[in-house]
């Protein structure tokens, strides 16, 4: 007895936690080297751009295109030749993985190789495209490494399956939107939300062991990282709103504010899904642009980079800033059109009145980069490189929020009280509608936990929430999410949603949708007709078995795999057998 | 095709949202009720007393105790007569039923009322027990309400099923928490951990919808009740930590918080369950307080009056303070034992020094305080009142932290980093202590996202998820949860967790474990076989088919309401048939 408990322990101790902790502190270590390195190049950008500035307008104007155009080239390429599976997002196809399917190539070595390296150099380069679909991605390939590698050490493999598999995948996840924001909470149930359809309550603590122990090293690994770097590692906006930041009154305004983030991202799903199939249908398209994987990326870096330039439209929209900068510009907590004492300080305010000259309305700038990041956004998220979508639609539904935000300063300058009555924050708004637009465009609702964490209070829980319902609601019914959308488009094999308790679901039979008949095996069939259904369908991965032709009772599956071995063994015993007799 | 389409939007929005909405409503209203009526209860207890006090001191004492002793025996009797299922927690029959066994009573109009005035009088007494599992109850049977006065209205009743019903409880219990702390989203999380195994992902924003329309009404609520009634109603002890409120060497320290936790939280349940045990082995207490329901329980409202005598041994614990305000106490952001600036006012201080005559440690206080209220919530949990154990499990733990964090700050009274460096913050190991202990006795990790809703800090997430988690590890490895423990020790019918990943699991075969053959029905089976099979097992609510006595190969199943049902229309339209044929 007490040898097995002691193996039990063992087991416990090393399968459960052992490999989830290490799953957990992999991944943030990879992650923060990838934070600093993103970091140092985005540095270096505006340095140089600077340096440059001071010699020549044109000089400076070519060295800020370049630096995007020449880095997003190298991660494409590199993309290319290591593993083409490391372009997009990642999330849809972990989705599509863990649903069942096998997607070949995509949990690889190489792959995660190739996403590091392309989204250091594309996020380092400028590109407006968010890092957590691919550390996601990365999350789930270190997890697959690492069943791997311990599969040989694993205590009893013959009980190992499927589901373990997937726990470590969804632990993985986790993990990867954890080493994102430093939000262990939001980040296990986003994971959830956006990767599974059914789940295990009893083992989520595995995602929570793994999420915590990659904040664990998040924290040590700002001891050694200097301050300046630190920015994209903690990815931390302290927001300081008092704690009654809101009145009752404001509450149908968040409302407002959640319908309208959801109109907006189902429009975002739904021009991200027309421009993919203008993309691969339009003639002119591709005419221009052929198929090569190369010229299209490098196009809309070129455009980016144009566009972005501080000095030239960028001024009207504060390109020269990184989505983090920009985050701390929207969440802060003052005003932008006041001119009391809330009024934000001047440092701020140049980056939306037009840089020093400052003949900008914050209005003009605010719709300015609402219009061309949600444009922006949505074509750079589907070329050729390692691309997030949770990030930039943050920044989108930050800035739909400050204008919403502002334009009610304006309205009520004094307050929905009046004079002495509490003021209007539009930093609150600026997070309940990155939340909402967030919330809408993933179909996600742990979009809420992870906002608090980020911003480090909970006081705007309630109109975050109330906003991201509204959202969700209204995007779930105009569209599908963003992921499924890239599914679909991506023609992934894919089983969707069911409608919610519509007569149809129950009314529609299998037989209504189904091409092609049902391949089985019967209890009595003999090895030729076997071998001959194997022959068949050579893509199946396992076979119903029924008990004859004319009931077709199910009495289970088997594998495929399990179906060979067992026909080799017996062929194999067979022949030796007869072998055997032929010597005696 | 649009009446079909606009049939589906008001479908989606009354079945869908209405009812989650409503739910949220109808639970946050009582439950405001109920606060403020504990409240002023509570509030009583203490006026009365300093009034006596100011008389004599025999009359205070036995005003204190009097005031405990009526109100719970009070309380005690109303279950009795109106519902005796409103006694206890409710959690663990809640879970015993969403895993599909039927309970009797439990989710009436009666044991609501009963549960709603039992805790109420059980609480205004003074008794240390807490509301969220009798919350939890309430908002499952308001659920349950809503769903039977509905069923009519619903637009399809035929596709109605179980997994609806279920879907309806566990926004109920996410309802009742988020009544309990104003915590919505640690609330849906913790009614997904604490009830189900496994969970649908795309219905659990029903449970977000409930919770938010539940938060707003608390937050309507503060319009009305004055700020001094207010206190239950919020529930929130907002605390007022820097955002670096920890060193990493601390974390450690932590870890070992976590460990003491989770062993004191199994040996709660330990103590529990033997209680238990002793009440209904123990032939001394049988003959002391025979099988009465009124005994035992008043004798242990005498003893909690005793006890927590405000001038008696309730002097050196604080015996005067309600739950609420000890623990605005232990999460305070000052030290007890220090004598510098961040030494906590006199008005607290004098709370835990034995009064105003100042003459006992601290140390003494916490630990009589930690050993009294371990012993005393364990047995006052089981009697014969509606009781949660989770406010409880949260004082004591924050009692635990907290006298780890004061001998942290005599250990280190300049720090862990010697003079200059940051300062230890006790009130944040009370906060760990709370999210560990309680985390360990109910083995739920969404604790942790409830304290940070409750504190409304983000900043201490990390040590409350690493105590956490080494809470529950060890806690788990050594006994059962509180629930599961109250489900065993009442005999319900519950099927225990599978042991993680073990051989056992895959080797033992249900054969080992039945006693009686399994009841079939054939495919071929008589009218007559089947009537006495249905005779035979009168207490079966379905039974399996299979195609015949020898192979059995089973086909599916049928409920036994449905076989009733069919059997009777087939006999009655053969009798018809015969008397049709009679006539002509």
């Amino acid at each position: 007895f007490c040898t097995r408990q002691a193996q039990n322990v063992v087991h416990f101790l090393v399968e459960d936690w052992f490999l989830s902790a290490l799953l957990g502190i992999i991944t943030a270590v990879l992650s923060v080297g990838m934070d600093v390195a993103i970091e140092v190049l985005q540095h270096a950008h505006v340095t140089f751009y600077d340096k440059m500035l001071a010699i020549s307008s044109y000089l400076a104007f070519s060295q800020w295109v370049a630096h995007i155009v020449i880095l997003t080239m190298f991660a494409a390429i590199f993309c290319q030749i290591v593993s083409k599976q490391a372009v997009g997002s990642g999330i849809p196809e972990v989705k599509v993985i863990m649903h069942g399917f096998k997607m070949e190539n995509y949990l690889t070595t190489r792959t995660l190789v190739a996403k590091m390296v392309g989204l250091t150099l594309a996020m380092g380069g400028g590109l407006p495209i968010g890092k957590e679909g691919p550390f996601v991605h990365m999350g789930a390939i270190v997890a697959t490494l690492l069943s791997k590698i311990t599969s040989a050490c694993q205590y009893s493999a013959f009980f190992s399956n499927e589901g373990r598999e997937m726990e470590m995948l969804s632990s993985g996840c986790a993990v990867g939107i954890a080493c994102t924001f430093s939000a262990p909470i939001g980040a296990v149930l986003y994971a959830i939300e956006s990767t599974s359809k059914y789940f295990a309550v009893k083992n989520y603590w595995r995602g929570f062991l793994a999420a915590t122990c990659s904040a664990i090293v998040f924290r040590c690994a700002n001891f050694f990282v200097t301050a300046e770097q630190s920015g994209t590692i903690t990815a931390f906006y302290q927001t300081r709103f008092p704690t009654d930041c809101f009145l009752v009154e404001e509450l149908p305004i968040f409302l407002l504010l959640g319908f309208i983030s959801g109109l907006m991202g189902s429009f975002f799903i739904f021009i991200h899904r027309q421009i993919s199939i203008f993309r691969s249908k339009n003639r002119v398209y591709k005419l221009i642009f052929r198929n090569n994987f190369l010229a299209f990326t490098v196009f809309m870096a070129f455009v980016v980079g144009v566009l972005t330039f501080p000095n030239g439209l960028g001024r009207y929209f504060a390109g020269r800033l990184t989505f983090r900068e920009t985050m701390a510009d929207f969440f802060n907590n003052c005003t932008w059109v006041s001119n009391d004492s809330r009024r934000c300080p001047d440092t701020i305010l140049t980056h939306w009145t037009g840089g020093s000259e400052g003949d900008v309305s914050i209005f003009t700038s605010l719709v300015l980069y609402y219009i061309l990041y949600f444009v922006l956004v949505a074509i750079c998220i589907s070329i050729n490189v390692p691309a997030g979508v949770f990030v930039p639609s943050f920044i989108i539904g930050a800035a739909g929020g400050r204008l919403m935000g502002e334009t009610m300063v304006v309205l009520f300058p004094e307050g929905m009280r009046g004079p002495g009555g509490p003021p209007i924050h539009p930093g609150l708004y600026a997070v309940v509608g990155a939340a909402a637009y967030t919330g809408a465009v993933t179909h996600t609702l742990s979009v809420s936990v992870i906002i608090c964490e980020l911003t480090g209070q909970l006081s705007p829980i309630l109109p975050v929430l109330i906003a991201m319902l509204m959202g969700n609601a209204v995007c779930k019914f105009l569209q599908p999410s963003i992921y499924e959308s890239i599914i679909r488009v991506k023609k992934y094999p894919y089983l969707p949603d069911l409608p919610p308790s519509r007569v149809s679901v129950h009314t529609v039979k299998v037989e209504q949708l189904m091409v092609t008949d049902v391949i089985y095996i019967t209890k009595d069939m003999t090895y030729r007709e076997m071998k001959e259904i194997l022959q068949l369908a050579p893509h199946l991965r396992s076979f119903p078995i029924v008990t004859d032709h004319e009931n077709k009772i199910l009495l289970g599956s088997v594998a495929k795999r399990y179906l060979t071995m067992l026909l080799r063994r017996h062929v194999l015993v067979n022949q030796q057998d007869s072998r055997n007799i032929g010597r005696m």
